[in-house]
C-alpha cells in the first residue's frame, strides 16, 4: 500500500453502471515523511475520508476487495484512514496534532 | 484510477477473436491539473468517451470488470467520463465550460 | 494496453511445462508518434504477429485472457495486430503504408 | 519479490472492516547490495518481521496468498524475513552478522 | 516477460509456511542486447535455472501458474531458460557461445 492525502474530488455522471454511487476522491502521492512525490491517484472511498487527511490506499485487484467495490472496474481504493505513521524511531506524522 | 484526454483511435482488424467489437481509444495520460505527464495508453471504451474529452481510466484485471470487456485480453479501459475536478478548492477541469 | 513493435524472437527450450507452443516475440516499446521509447517487453503472440509490424499488448493477467495463454505463467501477449492509428487528427501509423 | 527494510509502523483506526488485526510495517525499499533506492512500501505482516529487518515482500494479488490477507484489500504483503543474501559470489547480506 | 541474468541466490528460513521449497534467485535485470539496467528482482525459479543464466520470468498473477508456485503469495517466478535473443536481425544472445 502506498500513502495518500486527500485534496480534492472527481464527479462523473456518464460511467460504467456499476460505479454508481462510489465516491471518487483525488490523492497527492505522499512519502513516509509526509512530502509529496508529484503523483496523484484517483481511488474509491471505502472508508469515509475527508479533504486533507492522509490515507492509505490499495491499487491492482486489492482494490477490488471492499464492498463498496467488489466486481466494479476499479484499481484503486481507501482503504484506511492514518492515525500515526512512525518511521526510525520518530512520529513522522500524527492526526490528531494536525486536525 | 488514472485521467486521460481522448486523442485518438486506433484500428485493427487482425487481433484475439474476443476483443471483436470493442472500440480502442488512444488517451494522453493528464495530472490533476489537466497538463499532459508524457504518457500514452490505449483503452477499451466502455462509456462511449469521445475525441477530447477527459476520461477515467482503469487499468489491470479491473479492465475486465465490465459487460463490453469481461474475459477478454482487455488491461485498460475507460469507466467514466469526468464531468468535474475540483483540487485543493479550485475547480480544474470543468468540462461545461470545454466543450 | 501499449504499443510495440515486433523486432526479434526469443527461444527458450527449458521452460514452464504449459509455455510449450507458445511463441515469444521481442517487442520494442513505442508512443502513439510511432517513437521508441527505450523499453522492451516479451510477449506471447495470439495473433501470428510478423517482424516489423506494430502492435497492441496487454499485460498482467489480462495476458492469460486468449486460448493460447489461459492458465500458464505468461504475463504480456500481443493481441492485435495495429493497421491505423490516428492521433489529434493526423495518423501517425498506416500499415498499409509502410509495409 | 522485492527487498525493503522494515522502518516502522501505521496506526490506522479507522479502515475497512476486513483489515481489522493486520498489522502494518513500513519498508524503505532497498537493492540487492542492501542501499536504499528512495521508495517505500506499506506492507501487511505475516511473517512477525522486526524493526531493521531486511524482508522480501510481494506485491499485487499475490498479497493476498496468506492466511492474514486472504480476500483482504492489501496489496503488499511481507512473506518472508532474509538470512542471507549472496550476489556474484559476494554475501551482500547476512542478518546474523548484523543484529 | 522480461528478461533477467541470475547472479545470486536468498535464504529465509522464517517465511509463510506455503513458500516452503521454493528456492529464491537473485536476478539483474537486463534489456534485448544483454545489458544490466540497474534493476533487480527476487523472484522464485520453476525452471532449475543456474548462476549466469539469462532467463525469462513473469511478474503478477502470472508468477503463480506454475505447478510451484500455485496459490502462493510469489509475484515473480523464471517460467524460462533463454536460449537464443535475436533482434533487428542480429542474435544478441546465444547460451551455447556463453557457457
Amino acid at each position: 500500500m502506498l500513502l495518500g492525502r486527500v485534496v480534492g474530488t472527481l464527479v462523473a455522471t456518464r460511467k460504467e453502471p456499476s460505479m454508481s454511487g462510489l465516491k471518487f476522491l483525488v490523492l497527492k502521492q505522499i512519502d513516509i515523511e509526509g512530502k509529496e512525490t508529484g503523483g496523484y491517484r484517483v481511488a474509491a472511498d471505502a472508508v469515509g475520508a475527508g479533504l486533507g487527511e492522509v490515507v492509505l490506499y490499495a491499487t491492482g485487484s486489492a482494490a477490488r476487495q471492499t464492498k463498496m467495490t467488489y466486481q466494479r472496474p476499479c484499481d484503486g481504493v481507501i482503504m484506511a484512514i492514518v492515525d500515526l505513521l512512525e518511521v526510525d524511531g520518530d512520529v513522522t506524522y500524527d492526526k490528531s496534532e494536525v486536525g
